[in-house]
């Protein structure tokens, strides 16, 4: 059952748009920063398009009328998933990074299959990692990993009331699933030795959200 | 004045290494995970080379023996630095992103120029943004911000004691600052208005270490 709490609708609403909300200024505020902030796309070409990555080269013309070129990562979105067992622990997957050259440790994620929604994707994504069902999933937040130059966006889910069942990763995907303390987890990005961003925010913010309960 | 607290050590040793240490088991059992899940890199071809993003298609071999090609942006690195004035409020830069076709809320941030330090790196990159010079500055972590696809590395900050003074951004960078109180920029994380990723990293990692001061 998934309880469909403010964020979860925020999430579904969302698609493409944005999450932000200016805060501390009231909307003829924040309109007024959209507007002597905004940039006219003028044009983009696909500049690149691998199995795994397209990238386009938007040209722009900036607020003071100057035109430049700025590349932009093209990605489906995706969605990250924090699981918990009974006793508060969290399924971590170590997996190794092409980009980074070693293996980190994360949480189960995936991109959106076309049309796919947010909520299903991450479903079959734990599913297929980790061969976990979900017997409750909520929605935490919608975040936008590198702005500067991707326009992914990945939903995080919170999965509790887990039940084991076979994992069915792709031919070519390699995971080592483990159940780690979210204490110890903490501690791991409080000492800088947790790394993925995903990761990182989920234990976070779930650290957040158990201080407030 | 820099406190040399542990992770700024090890920020500083890092370089392009490791942060990640396999938590809960010893020092075989994350050498056996390594090694069983280790691609092996058999060259690399750069596919694309933009004034803002590179790419290499980098063609590995997984451990099933299958030999694929992985895309990955090549990226210098970079900080992001959480600014506190004396109330305990967060220097906040609205900005506009291409990516996203949107302005954005973010903490001040930057790509490392060649062979700039990451804290020399931060110093510059706030003072030129906001004009602020830190008094006090702290490494918090480093986060790889998009494992699956960019070996970007990004530092954490928290800088404190500040002193204003005049803001010099680049030509074509137009950003607005502002300053948030951190508890209503947690509440937005909390429900989900907050979507870039460092910045959400950063204010959960304060308040998480505040929580335990």
């Amino acid at each position: 059952m998934e309880s469909d709490d403010t964020p979860m609708s925020i999430g579904s609403r969302l698609g493409n748009q944005s999450a932000e909300r200016l805060s501390g200024e009231n909307e003829d505020t924040a309109e007024y920063i959209q507007d002597i902030l905004a940039e006219k796309i003028m044009g983009s070409k696909r500049v690149y398009n691998g199995r795994f990555l397209a990238v386009d080269a938007v040209d722009i013309e900036l607020p003071n009328g100057h035109k430049v070129v700025h590349d932009v990562v093209r990605h489906p979105g995706a969605v990250a998933i924090i699981a918990f067992d009974a006793q508060g622990r969290v399924l971590i997957v170590h997996q190794y990074r092409t980009a980074l050259e070693r293996v980190t440790r994360e949480i189960p994620a995936g991109k959106l299959d076309v049309g796919e929604e947010a909520l299903e994707c991450a479903k079959r994504e734990l599913a297929e990692e980790t061969g976990y069902r979900a017997g409750e999933i909520r929605y935490l937040a919608p975040i936008a990993l590198a702005a500067g130059y991707s326009d992914e966006i990945i939903h995080l889910f919170m999965a509790t009331d887990l039940k084991p069942g076979f994992a069915q990763p792709d031919e070519d995907e390699f995971v080592i699933s483990e159940w780690v303390a979210l204490d110890d987890l903490i501690e791991d990005v409080l000492d800088g030795r947790l790394e993925d961003s995903k990761t990182v925010i989920a234990i976070l913010l779930c650290d957040a959200i158990g201080r407030r309960l």
